[in-house]
């Protein structure tokens, strides 16, 4: 790794304890009256499932019954590269990080690809990729805290002092994003090697054995997955200092891209801004951020559930079951994506759909 | 039940035979073509999950690859009542099925919303709505069978005569639609009591136990779950001397919905054209179709999982996996609606994402 031009990072240090206190709750009263609307739609009760969770949900973030369709959804892409993939923990080269950011800079990925077709937005935002990006606007590197993250098995992710500016950096992007009006946000994740960082993550926060957290990434082989194990084990035990503080536990094992979706997370929360989570990085993440900021879980929803065990054991530690499991493991965003239209249809249901009274339909019978 | 008003049904029979052996399969080549142009794409190989199947699934079935996206997605919902109601196996009184036609083509009904949502049309027909329904269009009841069909408990659901005009409506249905330039077929359900015979229909074609296939339906209470019960197991033992024989079955224990419905279902696939099964109705019914044409379930997709018992066991005897599993339990078609998006997105993603090739993707390591 060669010298790297650092852009300033024009963002203020943010105190995490402030912002975890701030962070307040959904509407229980709007959440009451959408509860009550819905048993008043020209359906059986109940018979729309998760749908009508969510349109509550949705109430309650909102603040209003019925709640109104998203005005605009945002992914946003963290973007980093990480020392650990030098230990052969995946399947593609680290250089693939940086031509992803160009194909998604050019609208070509999977992820420009579903947000089109659910009408999100896409924002690239380069925390930590091992390269420069000539070609690539300003302000894709405006956050980029280092060009890539420590190698976690024998050395910190992240100074203290960088972790401190990626957390902040993560506080700024989310602030931007529902200053600009987002009503909806999506944190996805771009980067070789990341679902290493997020393994340790999980396995730090909940206890668990390297080899129950580990998985095969974006496809890594018998021998790579062995590697990978490893290597979480070896993060697994340097990090155990910091593993109950979770900003040196991101310092130490999560990179910049990772603590910068922390902050992000947070804020979001913060911001009572509801967040589509997906994949394992991001529920890594969300599970560092919810020790950090334990009322920021209530903004958040668990888009789709991915093969990797570290998220299927984040999501049960956080108590959130995903709305789609359909074997996805490409981060980016996507999975979340392909849950969006649920959301949606949660929300013109309640919105749209007649009432008892109003379509003159009866009620269930008294005898049942 | 009062005297009905029987509107000309204008469909010729339809031998079901020449109609089962005329079916064809998906094209292979366009399979294999979608395959290929999979693993090109700039995402680790396999890490869209099962959107990766359902392109290459939809290559098949439109014999072109990529897939072009649906010019016209539509949803009929198949509406009639069931004499079993009277025996107080819903939760709901009868006259509901009517008062729900009228929201349906007052577009206020779940269907109308979620198809609003997906941009698919929306077409009822009543098949044995009882009731006349002075107020709707024409066109609704053009292929009314009867008023209500039988009490199958203690008697057939149609004659035999009545049947074969059913089927040939829903083959007539699945014309029209196909003609119109439909290119994606959901059937919906709609009438009280229909989860009942559909309940008989997946024990007598799978030999379960009635407890094992009998759900709440609507959501009837323990008492109607009993009674619900026991009809089934009647209509079992009256229908056994035609369980192995499709058309005579849905005579027996189907009635005028389930019947036309299950028409559609053949007819679209021998016009090549995909359906979104949705529900524990449709799903009975196309068990009972696939043992008629066994070359249609080539054509079927499953939507979403309802809590139906009967359903499940439906789904693993045609080998369909559901895309959503959201509790949903309203039939008319909703939850194939809310899995439209997943499909949409297969087919945007094989068409529109970049290639390792042309984004400059290192692709995977030789070593892994």
């Amino acid at each position: 790794m060669t010298g790297t031009s650092l852009r300033p990072v024009p963002v203020p240090a943010v105190d995490l304890d402030t912002l975890a206190i701030g962070i307040g709750g959904r509407d229980e009263d709007a959440e009451a009256r959408a509860r009550e609307r819905q048993r008043r739609l020209a359906k059986p009760t109940g018979a729309l499932g998760r749908l009508e969770d969510l349109s509550v949900w949705l109430a309650g973030a909102q603040g209003r019954c019925p709640p109104r369709p998203f005005a605009r959804s945002r992914v946003v892409v963290f973007a980093g590269d990480h020392g650990i993939a030098a230990r052969g923990v995946s399947a593609y080269p680290p250089e693939v990080t940086a031509q992803m950011v160009t194909t998604i800079l050019a609208g070509g990925a999977a992820v420009n690809v579903l947000a089109r077709s659910v009408d999100a937005g896409v924002r690239l935002v380069d925390l930590a990729v091992d390269a420069d990006l000539p070609a690539a606007p300003a302000e894709t590197s405006r956050y980029k805290v280092r060009r890539s993250s420590g190698r976690i098995d024998v050395e910190d992710a992240l100074t203290e002092a960088e972790a401190v500016i990626a957390f902040a950096a993560g506080v700024a992007i989310a602030d931007e994003e529902v200053d600009a009006g987002a009503d909806l946000l999506i944190a996805g994740d771009l980067g070789i090697g990341n679902t290493t960082p997020a393994a340790v993550l999980v396995a730090a926060l909940t206890d668990s054995e390297p080899a129950a957290v580990v998985g095969r990434g974006s496809g890594v082989d018998d021998a790579g997955w062995m590697r990978k194990t490893a290597a979480v084990r070896d993060a697994l035990r340097r990090s155990r200092p910091v593993h109950w503080d979770p900003l040196p536990l991101l310092a130490a094992v999560g990179g910049a891209d990772l603590t910068a979706m922390a902050g992000f997370l947070i804020r979001a929360a913060d911001r009572r801004t509801p967040v589509l989570l997906d994949g394992v990085v991001p529920c890594a993440v969300a599970l560092v951020a919810q020790r950090a900021a334990p009322r920021a879980r209530g903004w958040w929803l668990a888009g789709s559930r991915s093969p990797e065990p570290a998220q299927r054991i984040a999501l049960e530690h956080l108590g959130l079951s995903p709305l789609l499991d359909l074997g996805l493991r490409l981060g980016e965003g996507t999975g979340a994506l392909l849950a969006l239209p649920l959301l949606s249809a949660a929300i013109a249901t309640l919105a749209e759909m007649a009432t008892f009274g109003s379509a003159g339909v009866s009620d269930r019978t008294a005898g049942g």
